[in-house]
């Protein structure tokens, strides 16, 4: 059955109303079906908890009137809170209107903590029950419409995730003499995070990192714009400061106030292992030189998307065996702890300094579990790493 | 306050719990708070609906204990029904648990109708007033938190749209010699639907229309990485079938299955009136000649996004003096009445003859109008009209 097909076979339940009074003395039940019937309910009867939960799982009803003491003990309530238990597994949303007669206060906040929907004592008052079955079955009625909407919510956002995903390198390319590793965590379905590695030849590699402002939807579809932007222009023979300077001018045709775009590009020429780079106002990549010390990669000028016509500048760097370069978005440097405090850029230079003999594969999960361990928390911001290792 | 700020001042006072006593006997307001205070509530009260208003106005309650009936008219019922109608005007959500010792139906009926949460006769019974309470106030917890998961969506869906709007264009071009006019309407908040006008130069305009396939989220993704691809490579030297082929070799490389994407894309020379177009997949544009015959744009190949390596053709029309050209989406000509019937591509074909003078916002504008009156409904898939008059 489809959702529609099915919203409306609820709704016109909702107009007949179909009540089951779970109940084993048959002149109660008797008197129940006589009221509903004159509030223009259809009613079933069940005089068993078996007979119960068979009625739910072979039909639809709209309502259950549920006594909780049947034949076996007729006072302590434990039979019919089982069975309180047992149809909320069966339909988390199916009202379930409680009556008994030996009513305590740790009885009744038992069944409503079961999942119980109300609580009736007996002798009952009419307008009461007529009134929150009525009230339940809206209910009911409104959360099993939000349910379905929340199915199809989701179904988009798996949907929207699995496209965002192949927009990214399903991939890295294998590189002579380079080692790439690299993990894109949405914080929520999608991403405003984006990075790339382009191979133009055996001899010339390109990466990118970005990060959109924002998180969720709105980041995605910048996201998802700027992918294309940058493997449109992304050539070997554009120098990284010109890639900038192409996309910035396009980006900043697309007028949306405050969206600004941090990216880093850089070329790697394999041979000299010389690194052409431009940072647009990203956080810097750390680069772990082999005998011990850090150098930031910082040159290039502002973010994207903010200032059209923008210049920017490049640097270029010469990278050497055995060094590490790490590329980040700020979901990995300013992920926080419990009380609030940042992992920050000073523990990713220490977690790579007591990991320098770590290949790239190693290195990236060795940062990511210390900013796991660190946060204890889901990331509140979409994190991505791209970890260099030069052989 | 932020919304987590608000949310986290919501869940201490759930764990504290304070409930307003609205009613006008002193001894049953004693009574009330002296049950309450033993179920570990703190308690205010307020002895008439002008002084219940001033409380829920000035201050957080986790619930309210309302008596319908107050000093004017102590058995109708009224008062107390005013006062429910008002309080649901400050707070949706504050559960309002109605007292009272003259339940009829309809009373009862009435105030869960107007938002009551739920109804307790007089005298009441403890357990199932405290049971009751810690139900309506775990309740009201959870559509709080329910309520700011919406509002941040709702807030995340409007500049996503707002982004999506960015992305097209936001005045027509002028063009010598040609109207141009369209409308672009998301069927949820953003759209898998996109058009373009490029003006290359004096003499030569491009255009084009998409749909993606599917709707929401996942098809406004890569209705946004079309747009930067078709922005990157639409140059004037590009003819319509080398673009498509480009585009689709592109949006091949990003493999989500299933999601192909319907294209057409024109070039048009000024001052000879040749159309020079591409049609990939899509609904063929309706030409209506000024003599009155029509025409469809069909020529090209497959959608986008499904056979790499597609070699497309193009196809060559010569446009006269006052023809009109319609781009639509299927969501225009599949918009469908109650009956399930829809618009269907005839119709359209007959409002265009019908209106054959008209300019193009004008015939764009009736186009809409009449699917509107066709349909009565909200679109049910994402919409798109691209109308061009020949002057």
């Amino acid at each position: 059955m489809t959702d529609t097909a099915s919203q409306i076979a609820i709704l016109n339940q909702a107009a007949t109303g179909c009540i089951l009074i779970a109940e084993d003395q048959p002149d109660v039940s008797e008197a129940l079906r006589l009221l509903l019937k004159g509030a223009g309910f259809k009613t079933e009867w069940a005089n068993s908890p078996a007979r119960v939960v068979q009625a739910i799982e072979q039909r639809s009803f709209d309502a259950v009137l549920l006594d909780l003491n049947y034949a076996r003990d007729t006072t302590s309530g434990e039979e019919g809170l089982d069975l309180i238990t047992r149809l909320r597994g069966i339909d988390a949303i199916l009202p379930l209107v409680v009556m008994t007669a030996w009513s305590t206060v740790d009885l009744a906040v038992h069944a409503m903590r079961l999942g119980a929907n109300d609580f009736i004592e007996k002798p009952w008052n009419n307008a009461r029950v007529i009134a929150l079955l009525r009230k339940q079955i809206d209910l009911a009625v409104d959360a099993r419409k939000e349910n379905a909407r929340l199915r199809m919510e989701r179904f988009d956002a798996d949907e929207a995730r699995e496209i965002q995903r192949s927009l990214l390198p399903t991939e890295l390319p294998q590189i002579p003499g380079i080692e790439i590793s690299a993990d894109w965590l949405p914080a929520r379905g999608v991403s405003g995070d984006y990075f790339d590695v382009i191979k133009f030849s055996e001899t010339r590699v390109a990466f990118c990192i970005a990060d959109v402002a924002g998180k969720g939807m709105p980041a995605a579809l910048l996201m998802s714009n700027l992918q294309a932007t940058v493997r449109a222009f992304a050539t070997p023979e554009r120098a990284p400061r010109e890639l900038c300077e192409k996309v910035n001018s396009i980006l900043c045709k697309n007028q949306v106030a405050g969206r600004f775009i941090t990216f880093f590009y850089g070329i790697l020429e394999l041979k000299t292992k010389s690194l052409v780079y431009c940072n647009a106002g990203h956080n810097a990549p750390i680069l772990h030189r082999h005998h011990g010390s850090f150098a930031r990669l910082e040159e290039g000028g502002p973010v994207l998307a903010e200032f059209p016509e923008q210049v920017y500048e490049q640097g270029v760097t010469q990278l050497g065996a055995d060094d590490r370069l790490l590329l980040f978005t700020d979901g990995v440097s300013e992920a926080r702890n419990a009380a609030g405090d940042e992992f920050g850029e000073q523990r990713l230079l220490e977690v790579m300094a007591a990991h320098r003999g770590l290949g790239a594969l190693e290195l990236r999960r060795k940062l990511l579990q210390n900013v796991h361990e660190f946060s204890e928390l889901p990331l509140h911001d979409d994190a991505t790493l791209l970890v260099l290792a030069v052989l």
